[in-house]
């Protein structure tokens, strides 16, 4: 029997009890997923085989009962198609050799055609979804602002210098950039859904570095037709962001159907902000190093919060490769045993 | 004749104009700083020679016309004296072999003896306030999240993962660290001030990677206790961090004079949440990256915000090594006659 629990709560929906994944489940936090970097490589190799794409996604459903699967893959997967020489350098992060620095450079990306560009990710879809899932497999994309600051800093960067000052500095670019990107991202999430996945996550991970303001300015349109094309689609879709406290409210404008939150927010303070949307998150990352009964104390806050009502659970960031699969199986048991009751 | 208004503006006075410094104004975007680098190797070496630290804190006050100088030194720079083996490994940052990991660790540290040392640090300050300076001096300490974070991971993080596993699962030794530091930098704080420093910041950089509810239990007692001894020496003290919005209201009941804000929060919204203290910052440090006019644009906005009233203008974080210096006179140039007028 397919399990839908997670894509009602996404709709706001009051549910038997809150379902759960958790961003990374697919990663170094997984004894299977490490054997099968080492054979592989790493995740460029991974993602361009279906059969392993779709084993690594599947497993945590399997091993965790979590509620929905995460497609593995990354966020600068669809770059090379459109002629950025990414590469993921171990120890670093994803790294360009082209970075954009100019108009010309954004005239020169390509399309992306998804069935001849990225056929391995669609292949994967139709794997999971015809084989072996009975709970919603989620697609992502980055967010413009995200995708873009790998593009111009040409690596991973904690600052965001170059692509602030393109951005503050030529316009006319910046938003020629952001449009090319909001193209490729529509087409990219809609051969995503066309496949089968059944729910979209947007990382808009690097916001938190801008203001209200800027982000409005320089990304709100850009962000606004991004999701409600996809919504055209029939799936519901989920924001998400590291550090972005200051941005939910103007989040809360761009029409998606979930927020997700770091740890930084509570559920509590973003309902008292007056957030009506469903909610996704958010246990600090680091507490699953913790002891059990540290885990469960926070877990339960929550849980608490968020009512099992409009609420999916999952961590505030991705799986540190140090916790220990078991803590994620007793965690899955727990939030829904737990929220069984409220 | 001394200048005093940063003094005035911190207590909360209007003044003449709005103060204006840059977090790392002194670094690596002055070419004077370069220099001495190359002779002498690095931090660690530049500091323990008091008349080079002391023309490196002196050059911007003398080059752009700043209304403070900000000692050239590092947060890390008590750790040596109290039994910590930390290096500044160039392209890392600092690193610690031998990290704190339970209560023998902190046991066994030192007491922070600054006349013995850090006798440069004081015979630095002493220079600058007796030779060099017709501005306030601003000393300054890291505060205990944040020096805690490189002793217990041993070197630079985005997560924390070591630091909070320690915290949550061991406060026994957490808030045995938490007292230790706390001793150290009200000692350090106090041999700074009764050298000469006038004003105080400490930079509680990291802080934001935590929520507010955990902020005040596992730091709320420490960081009132180091700003309440360190006010009793007759200083204004700022307390500053990096991503810290959700925390403004939690630094708002610590008892400092100012509160310096990154360039996510901006003072206006800052005023709405009620913070009636003076407040420091906040231009992006990006945008000295970008065209005058566009620098010329934000500054005048949070020149507006602050309306000369308990206001000093800063960065939102510290100055990027691209920049230049023309830019930083420049700004300070139209920071001092902009304000005049509101």
């Amino acid at each position: 029997m397919f399990n839908d629990t997670i894509l009602r709560a996404a709709r706001g929906e009051k549910t038997d009890y809150t379902p759960v994944w958790f961003m990374r489940q697919v990663g170094r936090s997984q004894p299977e997923y490490n054997k099968v970097k080492e054979q592989y490589g790493g995740l460029i190799e991974i993602t361009k085989h279906p059969e392993v794409t779709a084993y690594l996604t599947a497993t945590p459903v399997e091993n965790y009962n979590v509620d929905a699967a995460i497609l593995y893959k990354d966020i600068i997967t669809p770059l090379a198609p459109i002629g950025i020489d990414v590469d993921i350098v171990k120890g670093v992060g994803p790294v360009i050799d082209n970075p954009i620095r100019r108009i010309e450079d954004v005239e020169a990306l390509g399309e992306l055609d998804p069935h001849k560009d990225l056929n391995y990710t669609v292949k994967a879809i139709d794997i999971l979804v015809n084989e072996k899932l009975n709970v919603p497999l989620i697609g992502f994309c980055g967010a413009p602002f995200t995708v873009a600051s790998y593009m111009i800093e040409g690596g991973p960067t904690r600052k965001y210098h170059k692509t602030k000052a393109l951005m503050y500095n030529d316009e006319k670019t910046w938003f020629a950039l952001m449009e090319k990107l909001t193209d490729m991202s529509i087409i990219y999430l809609k051969a995503q859904v066309d496949a089968g996945a059944k729910m979209i996550q947007i990382f808009d991970s690097w916001a938190g570095a801008l203001n209200k303001e800027d982000y409005e300015y320089y990304l709100g349109n850009a962000m606004r037709r991004l999701i409600s094309e996809t919504k055209k689609l029939g799936v519901p879709v989920t924001i998400f962001g590291i550090g972005a406290s200051r941005l939910l409210k103007e989040w809360d404008t761009l029409g998606s159907d979930v927020i997700g939150l770091d740890w930084r927010t509570s559920i509590q303070e973003a309902r008292d902000m007056g957030i009506k949307k469903s909610l996704q998150g958010n246990l600090d990352p680091a507490i699953l190093l913790a002891e059990w009964d540290v885990i469960e104390k926070y877990a339960t806050q929550i849980l608490d919060q968020g009512q099992n009502n409009g609420h999916i659970f999952n961590l505030g960031h991705g799986v540190f490769p140090q916790v220990n699969p078991d803590t994620l199986k007793r965690l899955t048991e727990f939030v829904h045993n737990y929220s069984k009751g409220l």
